[in-house]
């Protein structure tokens, strides 16, 4: 029995997994990079003030607060805190850098850290993946955000999602169409929750929040496609970031115009958007929008920013679960197996030629029967193994087995590494 | 000015520098992967006891804790603690995962922290890039670890680097020699010093520790080649290991005996090797070795271990000075300008022709100016710009200008998308 433990809500990424993400997270870095967005990485902890406060009560008690360099003990004062998001600390590095060229395109994938109560599938240390736009307010930036999505998802595979879209200025004119200008933040708040809990439980939500039987029914009107009052601009904007979007790749029929799309944060001041993939009610799995008052808060000025995240945990659970980018096991492709002593340079030699030539290739470490080492290979899902005994050894070829058929051939060692090479 | 600030000892990592530092490692990741190095991750903290008591007095005041979930001030108890090297996690694992197939090679590329004083080029977070194969006494696990680091040097660009190796238990012979058997850790600490200090350093060091004139004077002659006592099997190990390293691919020049190496560390127990870049007086970017009594520290019993880690921070300062992986600016290689809202639409379809084709691509998002637009290009360092005006947009083609050389052609956008890949 072990002796140690795991902190709870964290996990290790073993090699099966580690595989899949680590080639989930280059597609998805290579699609970031060919929209012009740049790496960023920002140190894992912050001063303690320049996080608290900024995510409300509850999160400030989420926050993992570090202890003072020098703290001999386990008790002590923190001065440092784990990173929370990855947007706070690009608008510390905005206000650090005003030299910055904008608009600044930013990608950034790095893990935050929550205190949250322990959960199924929820984890105190969880990777973000974000992309914003800074100092920009080019609506072109917010179509580029729904087009960096479309692109993400289809590079990992995923060919049948939705993106809503909507904006918060919509809402805003809705609840003052309902008489309830007052009362947005409740009215946000309840219909945030309308996947979850259906029509009625948001009717319910609002009815205890002081909403009248009338302001609800009026509302769900609206909702559902009559004319608002005051936001035919509004309209025409999304309508024209749609079109900015198919322009920039997007297929027309994975936007939707959606007015019950709130997006729970508080700090969006324009377009909000959310994508759904609708296979297998996954839910969403990418969400962002614009927020023009956010970025600024450390350089004391305005700057307008758009951005959207999008959520790789969810999107591993997913593809793990589908298969959707090839096996998660070994990425070893040829196994070597060592006949014996005298024969050990010549599987040495055959590993190497592999390695050069950009194969992924283990050599048997441990002197084993040659059925044992084969049944290793094959139990760790290596495609191919090679048998060098003393026939191959004074023929100067090589055994090439097919571990998955059982199927060999006897090949010189460039042949056997072009058959290996050419099998993907 | 900023009204915030980075915490002491930390440092974002901003474009530039993060296009380097993710190219590199993309190389390194596939040398290990053509190794069979399979990737582990762990969290960024661990259970406050896992980690204390693992790394001496010294490294448990530089252990950085972290407060309990729900500690809602800054004062309080901690009962996690940040992580600070990659190879106690390894064990940890290991201890948690008792059907883990051996021997287990990892590879592990992750920050780690050490609340050390502020030191110039020495930070408080920085990332260790480690291989380990846990689980096996073999040499060849040894040998794949020099040329591993061979391997991977070989791949950012490295040419002239030598790997220093020399034995735990030659050292231990050589006390032996001089008759300062229970001297052993004394004469290693001191060793540890010789390229800093030199041999008078090491001389006085050791005289300080109580060796008499005769001993040293016999431990030099002994670290000069001297036949050693009792050691000959542990020197045939050595050569047999550079043998083995050489059927691996490592030139043979490369490696060199070294019975002055000492490693600092004190849980080396066999082969200890280390890895100096002869250009520009880099000194150390690899080190590592066996160390057999450590990894079942958690498990509780003895399993044997052998690995490297590369100094991937100095790498990456030697690299950043030597412009050795190719220019560190961005990645965008074409910014499609904008000319007016009426050709907007067939800018966005040539900005997302170039993205379809891989080719990373920027388009205007502010309206500026064309002068402007291709000044901003220029400044950032993207190599090609692309206009369509009118006659362009009338006669379907595009105005591709290389912003190197200033020179332009009228091109179809398919032809512009194909020069533009085929300029490397």
């Amino acid at each position: 029995m072990p002796r140690v433990y795991l902190p709870k809500g964290t996990r290790d990424l073993l090699p099966a997994q580690m595989n899949l993400r680590l080639r989930g997270i280059e597609r998805i870095r290579a699609v970031f990079a060919r929209f012009g967005f740049e790496p960023l990485e920002t140190p894992a902890f912050e001063r303690i003030e320049t996080l608290m406060g900024k995510y409300g009560d509850e999160g400030d008690r989420l926050i993992y607060k570090v202890l003072k360099r020098g703290e001999g003990g386990r008790r002590g004062e923190a001065d440092l805190a784990l990173r929370y998001d990855l947007t706070v600390p690009l608008a510390r590095v905005v206000a650090m850098h005003p030299n910055l060229a904008m608009p600044f395109k930013r990608s950034q994938i790095q893990p935050v850290w929550r205190a949250d109560r322990p959960q199924r599938g929820r984890f105190r240390e969880f990777y973000q993946c974000d992309v914003d736009t800074v100092g920009t307010d080019s609506p072109l930036a917010d179509a580029e955000c729904l087009a960096v999505v479309d692109a993400s998802l289809s590079a990992l595979g995923f060919s049948d999602f939705t993106i809503r879209l909507n904006d918060r200025r919509l809402l805003r004119a809705l609840a003052q169409a309902i008489g309830a200008g007052q009362h947005e933040h409740e009215m946000l708040v309840a219909l945030d929750k309308l996947d979850r809990v259906g029509r009625d439980g948001v009717a319910a939500e609002l009815s205890a929040s002081g909403f009248t039987a009338d302001q609800i029914r009026r509302l769900f009107d609206l909702l559902e496609g009559d004319a608002v009052p005051g936001a035919e601009e509004i309209e025409e904007h999304l309508a024209h970031l749609r079109e900015l979007a198919g322009a920039l790749g997007v297929p027309e029929e994975r936007i939707t115009l959606d007015r019950t799309l709130a997006r729970g944060l508080d700090y969006y001041t324009g377009p909000v958007f959310e994508t759904v993939v609708n296979e297998g009610g996954v839910g969403s799995v990418s969400g962002g929008g614009r927020y023009d008052e956010l970025i600024g808060m450390f350089a004391g000025r305005r700057i307008p920013a758009v951005g959207v995240s999008l959520g790789l945990e969810r999107l591993f659970v997913v593809m793990e679960e589908r298969g959707m980018l090839g096996e998660t096991t070994t990425t070893t492709r040829v196994w070597v197996t060592v006949f014996d002593s005298e024969r050990l340079p010549a599987s040495l030699t055959a590993v190497t030629a592999f390695r050069r030539a950009g194969v992924p290739a283990e050599v048997s470490l441990d002197r084993e029967k040659l059925g044992k080492q084969l049944k290793t290979a094959s139990r760790r899902g290596v495609p191919f193994a090679v048998v060098i005994g003393p026939d191959e050894a004074a023929a100067e070829v090589v055994r090439l087995k097919d571990l998955r058929t059982g199927a060999q051939v006897t090949l010189r060692l460039d042949e056997a590494i072009a058959r290996v090479v050419a099998d993907r």
